[in-house]
Parts: C-alpha cells; sequence; structure tokens
C-alpha cells in the first residue's frame, strides 16, 4: 500500500500552471497585485490538474496522537497523561483547534494511532477498512481507534519503533486520507497531539536536512534552559546512536520517530496521490513532511505550508521543502491550529481564479 | 462633529486587558502558544472595555474611492476613468474584494467621496444623514454618494484640498463608521479605490513620520523607473512647495492628501470613538491611520494592521503606528483585500477568548 501510494504521485501539470498564470493577467487587478496567493493558486491549479482548481471546501483536519518513550529523558514537564486527556478535550469540542475549526467549518478526526493511556469515550469509529460511512461533520469531532502501540519505545536507548511499527503508522495516515478524500474533503490539514513529540520532530528534521540539532530543537511547549540543553543532548545522542540513513524514510521514523510523524507522513503521501492539497501546521508537521518528501520527492508539490511555527527546526525544514508560510505569528501549539488559521488564505487565492471578472467582462481599461 | 469624535477617543481600560491575560493563563494550552493572537485578543478587550471582547461579526468593508490631480504629472500609467469603471465592478460583484467579502460573510460598502467621472448606477444610497436604516447584507455591494469634488487638485501646484474639503470628508468617513456600527457591524474594514492615490499616500507618510520621500514611495500598481523617479520627484517637491506640519492633520491632509485618505482617518477615529476594532488594509490606509493618530493618539488602540503591504510606505507608517501585521503575503492591491484575509486572524483571536475549555473544565493536567 505504501508502495501503490507513492507510485500514484504525480508531478504538477505544467499546463494547468500555464493557464492560472494566463488568467491572472486577465483578472481585474493589477498583474502579480495579489503576492504569494498568485503563485499558491498556480501551485493548486498545477496540483488539480485543471485551471481554475477546485475550492477547497470542504476542509478536513486530521489530529494524530501519540506518546513518546523519550518522555522518561526529562523532555518536557509536561504529565504523559495530558495527551489522552486532550483527546477528550478534542471530542468535546473545547480545544483551541475545536473553536478555530468551527470557525473555518472544517470537520475534526482524531485519530489514537499510539497514546500511552486508554483515550476518553467518545464517538469512536474503528480503522477505516472495518468501518461505515464516514460523514465530514464540523461539529461533532470523531475518534479513529487506530493504535499501532500503546507509545513508542525511549529513543534515546533504543529505535522508537520497529520498521514494521512505523510502516503500519505510514500507512494508517494513507488510510486516514484515502477515507477522508472519498467522503468529499478537498483539502487536508495535520494536526497532531502527543506530550514530548517535538524532541522526535527535531530529531527527524536533523537527519533529514543535515541540519545541527541545537539548530533543529526548539523550547516545544515552554521548557527551561537546563530541559533545553538535556533535549539538545538526546536528540544528539539518539542521531549519533542510530546514524539514520536519510535515504531510507522509514528507517529514520523506526528509529528517531514517533507514531503521529509517520502517521502524518502517510497522510500527506496520500493526500498528495490524489492530487488534493494538503495544509501543513506546525514542526510535528513539517518534520512529518521531509520524510513524506524522502519518500516521494513530488508529494511536495501537494504541500502548503499553513505557518512558521516559532520552533526553530519548522524554519530548518520549510527551507529544506522550499515552502513558505502563509501566517507568520509566533504560534507554537500544534493541534492544527496553524493550518486552520491559513486556510482562508488557500480558500481566498483559489477563490480568485473563479469568480473575479475579467477586464474585458467588467469593461474596466488596462494601463 | 470631528472634535467631538476624537474627544470621545478613550485609551484602553487596562482591568480588561488584565482579565483578558489572566484567562489566556488558564485555557487549555501552553501559556503564550498562540503568540501574536494572544496579545491582539487583549488589546481588543482593553478597546472594548470588557472580557472577552464582542466576536468581530458582522463585519462591514468601507471603500471610499476619489480620484487625483496629481494623476496630470504622469505618477500612473493607469487612466483615471479606472477609477470609477471599478466602482461598477465593486457593484456588480466582480473585484477581488467582492470575492474576499462573500467568503468572510462582510458586507461591502462604496463611498464615491471624490470620484472625477460620474459614478455609475448602483444601488445608490444618499449620505446618512439622509438616508433610511443601513442594512448590512454581504450579498449586495452598496453605493454611498457623498462626493466631496469631483478628484483633488494637483498637489504638484496647489494644495490639493482645501481644509473645509479635507474637513468634509473626514466628517464623511465619521458619519460612514457611526452607521455602520449603527446598523450592527463589530469590526470595520478599511478599502480604498483611487488610480494615483500611493502618491499622495506616500507624501502623508513622509510628512507624518519625516521619512524621505524615497522611502516613502513606492512603485503602486506597477510603474516603470522612469515613472517611479517622477513619482518620487513630484512627492519631494510637494513636501517642500507646502511644508506641512505633522501637528495639523488636517492641514497635511489638505495640503498633499486625497478624499479617501482623509474619508479613511474619519472612519478611524468614528470606530475608535464607538470602540469598535478597525482592521487596515495597506498602504493607503496606514497613511490615513498616521492622520487619524495625529488627530487623536489613542485612535491607535482601535487599529488592527491586516496586512503588510508590498508598498515600502506601508512599512514605515506600521513602524511609526507600533503596529505588527497579521499577512505578510506581499499583496498590493488595495481595496480591503489584504484586510478581509486577516479578518479570519482577528475573529480568531477572540473567539479563543469565548469558547476554549480551561485546564479545570477540560480535567487536563498542567504542566
Amino acid at each position: 500500500m505504501l508502495e501503490t501510494t507513492i507510485a500514484a504521485i504525480q508531478p504538477p501539470d505544467e499546463s494547468a500552471m500555464a493557464d492560472a498564470r494566463a488568467l491572472h493577467g486577465r483578472l481585474t487587478k493589477p498583474a502579480g497585485s495579489l503576492g504569494a496567493l498568485e503563485e499558491l493558486s498556480v501551485r493548486l491549479a498545477g496540483l488539480a490538474g485543471t485551471c481554475p482548481p477546485p475550492l477547497p471546501e470542504p476542509a478536513a483536519v486530521a489530529i494524530f496522537a501519540g506518546d513518546h518513550g523519550v518522555h522518561a529523558q526529562g523532555v518536557t514537564p509536561w504529565p504523559q497523561e495530558v495527551t489522552g486527556q486532550m483527546i477528550g478535550n478534542f471530542l468535546a469540542g473545547g480545544a483551541v483547534v475545536n473553536a478555530f475549526a468551527r470557525q473555518a467549518g472544517a470537520s475534526v478526526t482524531v485519530v489514537d494511532v499510539g497514546v500511552a493511556t486508554p483515550t476518553p469515550a467518545g464517538p469512536v469509529q474503528p480503522a477505516a477498512e472495518t468501518s461505515g460511512p464516514v460523514v465530514l461533520d464540523p461539529s461533532t469531532p470523531r475518534l479513529v481507534a487506530a493504535s499501532v502501540r500503546r507509545g513508542t519505545r525511549d529513543l534515546a536507548v533504543t529505535a522508537a519503533l520497529t520498521r514494521d511499527e512505523a510502516r503500519a503508522a505510514v500507512q494508517t495516515g494513507i488510510r486516514i486520507a484515502d477515507e477522508l478524500i472519498d467522503a468529499g474533503a478537498a483539502i487536508l490539514l495535520t494536526g497532531d497531539m502527543g506530550i514530548g513529540n517535538t524532541t522526535p520532530a527535531a530529531a527527524l528534521i536533523a537527519a533529514f536536512t543535515g541540519a545541527d540539532p541545537l539548530d533543529a530543537t526548539g523550547r516545544g511547549t515552554g521548557v527551561d534552559d537546563p530541559t533545553y540543553a538535556r533535549k539538545v543532548a538526546v536528540v544528539r545522542a539518539a542521531l549519533a546512536r542510530h546514524a539514520p540513513d536519510p535515504a531510507d524514510p522509514l528507517g529514520v521514523l523506526a528509529a528517531v520517530g514517533g507514531l503521529e510523524h509517520a502517521a502524518l507522513a502517510g497522510l500527506i503521501l496520500g493526500a498528495a496521490a490524489r492530487r488534493t492539497p494538503v495544509l501543513l501546521d506546525g514542526v510535528i508537521a513539517v518534520s512529518a513532511a521531509l520524510a513524506a518528501a524522502a519518500f516521494a520527492p513530488d508529494a511536495v508539490g501537494a504541500m502548503v505550508a499553513g505557518h512558521r511555527s516559532a520552533e526553530p527546526g519548522a524554519t530548518v525544514a520549510l527551507r529544506h521543502l522550499g515552502l513558505d508560510p502563509l501566517i507568520d505569528l509566533g504560534l507554537r501549539l500544534g493541534e492544527g491550529t496553524g493550518a486552520l488559521l491559513a486556510l482562508p488564505v488557500v480558500t481566498g487565492a483559489v477563490r480568485v481564479l473563479h469568480e473575479v471578472a475579467t477586464f474585458d467582462s467588467a469593461g474596466v481599461a488596462e494601463k
């Protein structure tokens, strides 16, 4: 399934991109006056293979949740139970991601891909292959039980996952992409929850980009100086111990990744294979995007960088991917919040190609 | 009316701001993890004088349109008739501002405050003092006929406006703010249309900030090198000729401003007097915001910078006002498009204070 998904990912359609550029020149606005929105709409035409590309409606957020053995190294001040507790908050609609999703009209799917504690009661659906039809309902968050294992092993001591476990998580992400797109989603937004998950994200970013762990590692949800020094040391030691090969993304994910990181890489690959845009959230998402790009370089064509996380590793990863973020407001919350803030920008960029009059049709003179 | 509006503008309510900061510390997210959105929501609480501040819904865009005598100096390649033609496009719903306003659910009011050519037929309403009740209808743009004169005089030759004309335009802006807020608008968005209007904007920015005309002047909707050099020279000569006093904002607006710039300054003052946020678009808006701040320094408390225009003068003005823009995507279209793109960010920032659960209520552990 992973291999067939990778094989289905195509380069952008140059003809649709040329059509979008030509259309922009006829619309009632000075050429180039919409800045980055023009190039974004051209990229989305290339991804869809048609101009104008479809409006990205409805939108679906997929939040992958997992826990991390490296929590034992004291890399975060938050207790591990918060991962499961926040799933309860997502299902009750009380988190920031819920507020932003309601505003944007996006559905929220929470996927337990490896939480350590039992996930709370909620409208649970089993993994896609055994469930009935999925309904995208912005008013009711949905839980998918797809746990690969109850948290990773401690990457400071051993490989976080086996290759088979990493593959299972990637394939869960692909399955979720397929089920959301089959249910009608025209854009997928990445979300994540996992106490301690900025540590494997930093390790993934260092492994795929070659950046020094000091530049790839940030303070996550707010760690003090000694904890930060410990976190950098853990990342540096893990890279030295495992020596992950960036040309073997499954091996990198297994050695130093997380289950939610692996699943997000799968979601991105699944979206790209379906020529559907995937709006990336913060540092966890872009670390997973590096893995997706290592599996299939053309997957970058499906990626839109929602925002620039305050985590320094996010900027390292975005530079490596060649992506410019749409929003840059110092967010470092995760959950999908930065992607949701950027969604109206993406929709607006596409809407221009659908709805704006041409100089000819509007009777407006050109310069 | 101008003087009573200025007198009504109050400093922010520190107690409401403290309440908003304290509430942010109890919500289910790491402290500070929403970056600039947290401080924005605190500012809006201070403006409203209550925590949480009201959601900025419904939103109303006011596009002030005017023409410019300085067009005769060859500062733009676009013919002057385009101002009136674009009003027709706005009323027909074909412009980019219409597409973005439909997406955001914002109403569009077009105010002819000084267009040179007769404005096209449309759902015309007279100025507020003689009209019936205003209805905010996102699906039907509305034209308000409030022309002070059919375009300014050429600021390269003489004062663009008399003080009385400038005052009339400012008061039109105040009236429009009042009528939109009376009709229910919870946030006002600035829009503008006027071929040649980046030249007076540059002059206003240089006059109010002391910046060199070279740093305050940009290429507007796309001028070539000789036109740009001419434009800078026109701005420099106008400042030398008129020597506008930044402590006399009405005098500055009269000497080197435009009717839409003056009306936008009035809109901002009117919003501030009603403790209603005003979301600024691009370089025309921020040049008018400098005038508003010169009339009433506390008016800055009502301003939210929607985006950073590609015009260099916008950055000069934002720095002078102490405002950080929400969106920075190289837009240089005007019309209100950059403000509309930023509106969901403002709404999201406020929504967090209304809808997100606290650690206590959600049963989530703290670090």
